[in-house]
């Protein structure tokens, strides 16, 4: 008997993974660094289909079927590289080597690019969906080359998350597409999970509406265009209370949010590819403020609010419910932006359908919406951005008054809401006729000569300020 | 006779920097890829001081008093390693290479290391004044070995600018220090000028005040504490009529900001340093946005506005004047505070007194604010946040009702205002006594297993979500 897939780095992803293929029908071979993960995997939970133990990398190929297909998952960075440098000698021509941890997309490349040299294909995969998900169908994002789906794809396809009957997987492109397109999933997420963050502070502080009561509240959001699993989960840790102390449980936690550094990476790729995403990157930044304990515990005393005394309207709630979905829609928004804008960047043929298909189950920012994004770029007319699918356009119309009216009331009450303010001012420069950019070329060619563009020309100008100010026809050489 | 100084790379800013030191008494040798340059140079200005023409890099350095500084000004990335590895084999031990471009630090880094191999100094030096700051007076950032300086420095702070008569130039500290706090000085001017094109707008779109009247309230403002460079060229460019059309300059520019790639570096090492510079981020992105032509004409027929109409206030002008300060305050306190942070990360001694100091005249952020920046970092205890000096508090808490005033308003009118929106969300941010990040942590626990800290003890926590919800404590291993 030789495995379908071998496993390699049994930590609880590593291992929920294997026993995902295994549930599938598949025969997998395991190896850990220290077998003693392995043998507690087997112990655990060896009946659940047919694992290969084995003690060594050597052994691991030994016992693959070929092509060899070999799953890595460890730690990314340098660890991923030494598994691959010790692997590479023990493998032949058209193996896959798997990359399924949250590697760089960049990483990923190079690593492709090196692989490919030897023959060998090397596949990142983004895989979401936490450790749940990992077990029981996360959703699938591969990327490397397209031979090598055809050998992986249908493995991956099975053990997948289900929208529908459709596996949440697709071949997204070559080399880091899937990894790339991952971290913008993650990315997504921070701007989802702090937009919620807002509505629940503007409900409790604008509203006075405790956890318990927001808990409901949300619930009840979750029946609406919100639908999803954040908005599931937060109506659950909302309503939780804590056990030790009988407050709510959100009211105990420490106030200072973490991050692994996919939210970050989604910004700084956004920075290179000159993709405006405002809203991510303000809850990357809304994360390290939160953590920045000492200067906030300062600023608490030396810094002064004068919060206006302002009535919250009737509509208050609805109006947050309204204000929240418009935010999130424009880091959606944002976020499929830099995927076209990577698509460029890169040569990757991204099919945002494909994409906003897989993320309709399995991963954490899956969504109701996630269907209609799929819609709005299944047809032949692509619209430029997210927002100006027909029914986004209307949608985020709609949503308007109430997002101007929450903001308004925040900014008065005192009440920091970075993303939702945000994204209202992206939706107000996007549509803006003329923005004040040309003021800024203005100041730009007067201290640096950095030259403009007319609107009733073609060329590039440059005004001779310290001089009589004509204006002469200029090549930008800066 | 030798000279005391060669400089490679003769276009505008090396031209300008090598006649500065000729006309403040150093001999200057020069030198460039193409000896045109060279003669054009001492044709039209070879009058001014002492130079020598040299055709080559061997014969440059042939002409050069030891130890030999040889200043570079060639385009940052590889023409400057290009010229490095020509110089390095021409060099002896203690000759000092000067950087004068706009390089990334961590070029700097790598170059200083690698030049300290071979016995070389390596200066990084950051350069502010544009075109005319190089030739009549810069601010002078640089880096480097401290004992490189005592050589240097003496030249570059004579050709610096001077503040009350201090020089502009103070060694800011080891390998890429100078070529950062250069950048950082970039990112700040990148947000310097978006608020002054917020305040524009506002103004314009608010009040109905033209240009030509604009001009006229900025050169009022440029007598307040907003009193600066960046002020009074806006005051300089409202003021002009373009010429072909008669109609205001800033109304004929197209309004696409161009960048070139400072602002966004500084953005994305704050990232990397975890340092929220969320108005130096907008700045960024509202430049990205601004050159989103294709999306931004189809924006403006899709998406609409359902601006309420709103009365603008008696005191708005007043009220703008304030916002604008206040956010102008928030984008120095972010910058400040990556540098702080960068000191940590790269074992960087900076003095934030003498960074504000040296920012006081030549470059292009110079501002009476420097001045009391200086004074809030000069005593013994330092501020852990600009804002939260005295000064600062009283002055920034002073502006807050009118900063809450304008914001509000903008959201109605629909005027973006992306950086006076993030600054006042970074400060009620900072002040606030619970964020919800909580909620956000606890959302990580769920789907993650993240875990999270608790308010009433020390140490990680899980709750087990999937289970009877009880909480065990947890070594974070993710």
């Amino acid at each position: 008997m030789s495995a379908h897939i071998g496993v390699t780095g049994l930590a609880v992803m590593g291992a929920n993974l294997a026993r995902n293929f295994a549930r599938n029908g598949y025969t997998v071979a395991l190896h850990n660094r220290s077998v003693a993960k392995t043998d507690a995997l087997l112990q655990a939970h060896g009946d659940e289909g047919d694992f290969i133990r084995t003690e060594s990398l050597q052994e691991l190929v030994d016992n693959l079927q070929k092509p060899r297909r070999v799953l890595i998952m460890v730690k990314a960075g340098k660890p991923v590289d030494s598994v691959i440098e010790q692997l590479v000698p023990l493998l032949e021509e058209g193996d896959i080597v798997i990359d399924a941890g949250n590697s760089h997309y960049e990483d990923t490349r190079r690593r492709e690019a090196s692989l490919a040299e030897k023959g060998l294909h090397f596949v990142g995969i983004g895989v979401s969906g936490g450790e749940e998900g990992a077990l029981l169908g996360p959703s699938i994002m591969p990327g490397g080359s397209r031979e090598s789906y055809d050998s992986l794809g249908p493995m991956l396809e099975k053990i997948s998350a289900k929208y529908d009957g459709e596996p949440c997987c697709r071949w997204i492109g070559t080399d880091g597409a899937g990894h790339f397109v991952k971290m913008v999933h993650n990315g997504i997420e921070y701007a989802d999970m702090q937009v919620i963050g807002e509505a629940y502070d503007l409900l409790r502080t604008g509203a006075g509406l405790e956890p318990q009561q927001q808990a409901e509240i949300f619930t009840a959001w979750n029946k609406t265009e919100l639908s999803s699993f954040l908005i599931e989960i937060t109506a659950e840790v909302l309503a939780h209370t804590d056990v030790k102390t009988g407050k709510p449980f959100v009211d105990v936690v420490v106030d200072s949010a973490g991050q692994k550094g996919t939210g970050r990476w989604t910004v700084v790729s956004a920075l290179e590819l000159g993709s405006p995403v405002s809203g991510i990157a303000e809850s990357v930044f809304a994360r390290g403020l939160s953590s920045q304990r000492g200067q906030r515990a300062i600023a608490q005393d030396v810094l002064t609010g004068h919060e206006e005394d302002v009535e919250v309207p009737q509509s208050f709630v609805e109006d947050v419910r309204q204000a929240l979905f418009a935010s999130k829609l424009v880091s959606y928004a944002q976020g499929i932006d830099m995927l076209g804008s990577a698509a460029g960047e890169y040569g990757w043929e991204l099919k945002l359908d494909e994409i906003a298909s897989l993320w309709r189950a399995g991963c954490i920012i899956r969504a109701e919406l996630l269907d209609d994004i799929m819609k709005a770029y299944a047809g032949d007319s692509k619209p430029e951005n997210l927002l100006f699918a027909p029914a986004f356009a209307e949608a985020i119309g709609a949503a308007v008054p109430a997002w101007r009216r929450v903001v308004a009331t925040a900014v008065q009450l005192g009440i920091p809401v970075p993303v939702f303010s945000s994204s209202l001012a992206y939706y107000d420069g996007l549509r803006r006729k003329r923005l004040p950019a040309a003021l800024t070329q203005g100041l730009r060619d007067l201290f640096g000569a950095h030259t403009y563009g007319r609107t009733d020309a073609e060329g590039t100008f440059h005004t001779l300020w310290s001089g009589d100010k004509s204006e002469v026809e200029a090549v930008d050489t800066h």
